[in-house]
């Protein structure tokens, strides 16, 4: 099942630089497993913004839910979900 | 290049419904050719709603704004546009 | 899988009444099969408001599309769809 | 009485970790009481959120405030409350 | 039990004015006995606006929302429900 | 004259909690020598929230503004006063 | 006492243009005798729309809405009031 | 001076296509009176939607209101003005 | 020209009190000499919060900007500007 | 191709005055250099606020993104871009 993901990152103040850096090259791993395993199915960056546009490819809310809240700046991000139905004109 | 484009219908009241129904079917057979053409790369349906999530990859503005603008149901659309850029963890 | 589902119903103005009653009529025949067939798994109005807050257990997203979009009152209604996933705290 | 109740946690930067993680276990065992006792009748994660919806059923405004204002993770939550009232369709 | 009640009136363009004036008056009797009877217990104009901030002291949400969808005005109206409890400062 | 708040406590996280116990006690002494001068004629908690809906008596604008912003825990509030007129169909 | 009130004019589509043309011509007659009365204070035009900002000099909060709610083109305008004090920096 | 103004156009439902096609011509031809004149800088479509950003070089708020609201799209029209400084990093 | 300005304070947290203190007493001043000089024409406290509404007379927007962003608390200001045109039923 | 972008800068309260004074250097440097290559357009200060709306003229979306993500102060910024198209009525 689709879903579609809106994810913007608000850096944290409190963080030493290099361990948000350490944070981001574990997203950047993560991001990249969950895209090769087919779960991560679309991520486009948004124009002017630390924040992506995604769709995910998984069995259910469940597996959504673990993976987005296991991803290491989840306590950085605001998130909205979107469920995507087929729509009767796609081809 | 890619934008993500979200429309929202509001079906008019003061159009004869068989009116609407032919620019229904209009708006379909456009959908669907521009989708063939690889102009209209993805569309979903957001559940719940009569409202779509459209990812669109076209030369410039002026042909997204081309292409939106002469949909049959453009009158009775909200459209938001969204300049996707690469992602730099994208696969 | 559940789904919250919040709707919102905008009577219309250019219908005649008795033609909206009928409408009434058959959503609430609609609703209460749905509730029978334990794909509606709850229904409470909102205090105060023409507005519902529902939960549904379906399949997967095409069919709660095909549902909500099926009522009869869905042309004149507002919906808001949240997927809800199992709480670590739920017993 | 039904309450519709959604709760979004913003964990404090400003606690350490091991302070806000007693907080959370605390907050799990009150949650898991209250469930028990029959007021706490739902409690579901909203998929991609630190959040939830939850529906109680209690006797009153005032016990309702009382228990949502004693949780561990109150100061950390903004919270908004919903009177559910019987649906005519309901069955 | 109180609750907050916020009511803000549209006029419908569609009604003949007569057929609305006759509704303001039905609307004028009712709050009138639901005042006397004690279970609309504060009535207030919100001061440059077609709206009023009411209390209501009634048994439970559904006595509420029952003499709240009565009102003769209630179709033309969006409405705001607070529950209200006992504030540890009031004397 | 009627003035119709509602204030929100926004607990600073930079403040020894026992100097905010102390604006507090300060707080609840005033709000209670105001309410039995009959100036904070109404105080009500909203259920669920940090916040509570009030109504002052007060001659003027200005002395509202006196009383509101002397109160210990006005830094830390947001204020939104709603000036009340006489209701036509009040009794 | 001053208020601040800011009116945003809703042109209404079902009433002929020469019975709008007549409200607005009354609605000027009433401003201006009003502003000679210093009831109405300052009246401004918010550039680039059909709104104005106005400040009322005037008794109390009854006297602002028996002015405000028998402008004729009240019914199609949208108010917002906010009452005004003496600021301490203001000579 | 310059001044940045969106204007959304909301297509009148209750006029003649005809006729609104006469007042898009008058408007086009306006405009570009106004364009030619050196009174309106800059017009640009945003992409997807009836609605431009323009910037205006006039004299003062009272010529810019005088032009925006004499435009024969203008009752159909939600307009924004935001006046624009020198930045001190433009060359 | 005549600008309608809101300012509201959001006192900072960081900075002693002594200082901040310091800050708004020169506020105090420039703002007394700016009504002197007949450009600060208006200055109003919003009832019940931390806010003003004033009425500016300068030559254009360059020389407004420069005196709002010369106030000594404009960086823990959020500021709104509204151009003012003449009203056509101001006396 | 054209982009709308409008940049409000949230100073940091967390970096030396000193060190936060050196990249509003860097920024003014690298706006003028974009300025003096043609890909920033236009860069007007929005009055009363620490705020731009820029103009930029670039070959995509990724060139955009490149250029605003590397802004000294893009870390301190809120960024909307809007895509630009030719419109009709443009001479």
């Amino acid at each position: 099942m689709l879903y579609h993901v809106r994810m913007e990152v608000h850096p944290p103040t409190h963080l030493p630089p290099a361990e948000f850096d350490r944070l981001k090259a574990e997203e950047k791993a993560q991001a990249q497993a969950l895209q090769e395993s087919g779960r991560w199915v679309h991520l486009w960056r948004i124009a002017g913004q630390y924040a992506n546009i995604s769709v995910f490819d998984v069995a259910d809310h469940d597996e959504l839910h673990a993976i987005l809240s296991s991803l290491p700046l989840f306590p950085f991000m605001s998130v909205a979900v979107t469920p995507l139905a087929r729509h009767p004109s796609a081809i």
